[in-house]
């Protein structure tokens, strides 16, 4: 047993319906008196009774995906210039990202409250866009300080894109279990991640205005990111961002045709990871039990489907290996890489034997 | 699903005999100059090797158990007037509590190097007596920034106590489950932490030497520290205090015995957290895995055998019945509590029926 592991402080709020009552208490703690709110337009529509019993200074809605420069400059700008103490951020990946990006400069604390199963509130990563590149990084001060999770504000999520989005989690979940950092504290969150989401997912595609279904969806998504932020890039998501970047395929998707795939694969090869997959799913086997949920929710099946042609398979393989992490447990060869994607090409059952 | 949990900023390093090649690693991540490490005489020999790659500027050797004021003092003085910039501890809850004392008031951070299952580094409580009195409070300032893990530094601790020790951490596991701040992060740490010391404590008492039984029960004694430090203390802590405290009943021997009466009383109210705890041990129930791992540590099974009375059963209820926590999940009355004591004084099968 030889690790090194960082667990990131960070005060955890979760109730449905209580996001305005945590927030006001984090206030108070804080003693905070100049409150700036990070929402889109849309966001501030939904998440409005989440201020109701604060006193906010300003509300900047000026919020675009992947946070370009100028964006964040100006967010920036308009913390110093009214001498904010406070930033809370409502809403999904670009609202916490902006949010991160202020906090970067200004070292200013971050409430986040989370209306996505995106996860980035949970880590220090921040990511800005620049002339068409983005520049992500690692630094303490992006972490929000405080998360205040409140599945009624996710209730609005479309179905479709919950499922995907889970799935997503659910792809953090399993691949850090044998991603570069892994370690037997991370593996602990993720295998807590599965659980939840396996229990969440069906009850969100099931009946999605269902609160218990979208809170252990929600926890799960938490954990996901937890877990990742920690371990690291595994074999599934590399395989996935290669594929999105090179072939233009649908991020979401990708993630749910492949994840069986990549699980399969290496499954044999850690029993021990497997089992204790097997029993986060409450099945009896790895792969079977998470075929069943990926069936169960209607998820994509072959990539087939997504506009990758059967002769991409082959440069597929060889523009992918050289990304696959070194901590993969099974070795990766061209063969068994290319067989792999033919089977998650075609939508063949996922078997050890890519 | 409704929980406030805060998780504690930590970095973690775990490795046998890797000690003194991680606190280099810390010492120029922080570029310390002027380390102070305080470690009792018997620890410096023992674990001399872990200074072997670092320049240190002082060494206390000062320790005492409980952390007495006059002590905590002088440690502090000698931080100040040294110039400190860094804090090494190594050894048990002694020299880390003195550690936490001079951080309390120098705002140094602390490198912790454990030598026992205290787990007192992966927290942020802090204690110090005067005129007999201890005093406690949680700082964020006591939590150790970084703690090294290096089960060979454990290994000179007699069996006999680090079994003890060790199903101390493993009843903070249990406890913690149903404890006032029980929540789902905390549990899944706990989990983690009973699978790790139910597979590492039988390994230790079967062969002391052995360092894969000592990492696990290390591992899993740091996930007790930091789920108990989190989740508070349940009914079998409340009880073990309360008849120590009365009766004067030696510690470790209390908690041997009185954990799978506790555990058989809450299992049956709580069926999903008795069925995580047999997963755990791996045992198809929860009572009958943990009764088996204890026998097969010759744990202490009976109250009688350590000075208590039959006649004290009655008072003893009386006492501890207003201290039992209000979260416990099957309701406590004199009469349970009483047949519960019973059964834990006579060594009878645990069962549901207390």
């Amino acid at each position: 047993m030889n690790f090194e592991h960082e667990t990131l402080g960070q005060r955890v709020f979760f109730g449905s319906g209580k996001a305005n009552e945590y927030l006001k208490q984090e206030v108070e703690r804080r003693a905070a008196t100049n409150i700036m709110v990070i929402a889109s337009k849309r966001e501030m529509v939904r998440a409005e009774n989440v201020l109701d019993r604060v006193d906010v200074s300003i509300v900047h809605d000026d919020v675009v995906q992947h946070v370009p420069f100028h964006n964040a400059q100006r967010a920036r700008r308009t913390a110093v210039d009214n001498d904010i103490d406070f930033v809370v951020s409502i809403g999904g990946g670009s609202a916490t990202g902006l949010a991160k990006a202020v906090a970067l400069t200004t070292g200013l604390p971050i409430v986040a409250v989370p209306t996505t199963y995106a996860g980035s509130e949970a880590t220090d990563v921040w990511g800005i866009t620049q002339g068409g590149k983005k520049t992500t990084g690692v630094d303490r001060r992006a972490l929000p300080a405080t998360v205040i999770y409140d599945a009624q504000l996710t209730l609005t999520m479309p179905p479709e894109l919950s499922i995907s989005s889970g799935l997503n989690a659910l792809a953090h979940c399993v691949d850090s279990l044998w991603a570069p950092h892994a370690d037997p504290i991370n593996a602990a969150m993720a295998t807590e991640g599965i659980r939840a989401l396996s229990q969440g997912l069906p009850a969100v595609a099931a009946t999605p205005d269902d609160l218990r279904g979208r809170e252990h969806t929600l926890y799960g998504a938490h954990l996901a990111a937890v877990a990742f932020a920690s371990a690291g890039s595994g074999m599934h998501h590399k395989i996935c961002h290669a594929l999105g970047g090179r072939f233009n395929l649908p991020h979401a998707q990708m993630h749910a045709v492949m994840l069986p795939y990549v699980l399969a694969f290496n499954a044999t090869t850690v029993p021990a990871v497997a089992e204790r997959i097997a029993n986060a799913l409450g099945s009896d086997n790895a792969v079977e039990g998470l075929s069943a949920l990926h069936t169960s929710l209607g998820a994509p099946k072959a990539l087939s489907d997504y506009g990758l042609a059967e002769s991409d398979l082959d440069e597929a393989a060889q523009f992918i290996l050289p990304l696959i992490p070194a901590s993969n447990p099974r070795p990766v060869t061209p063969e068994n890489l290319t067989r792999l994607l033919r089977s998650a090409w075609a939508g063949d059952a996922p078997t050890a034997r890519a």
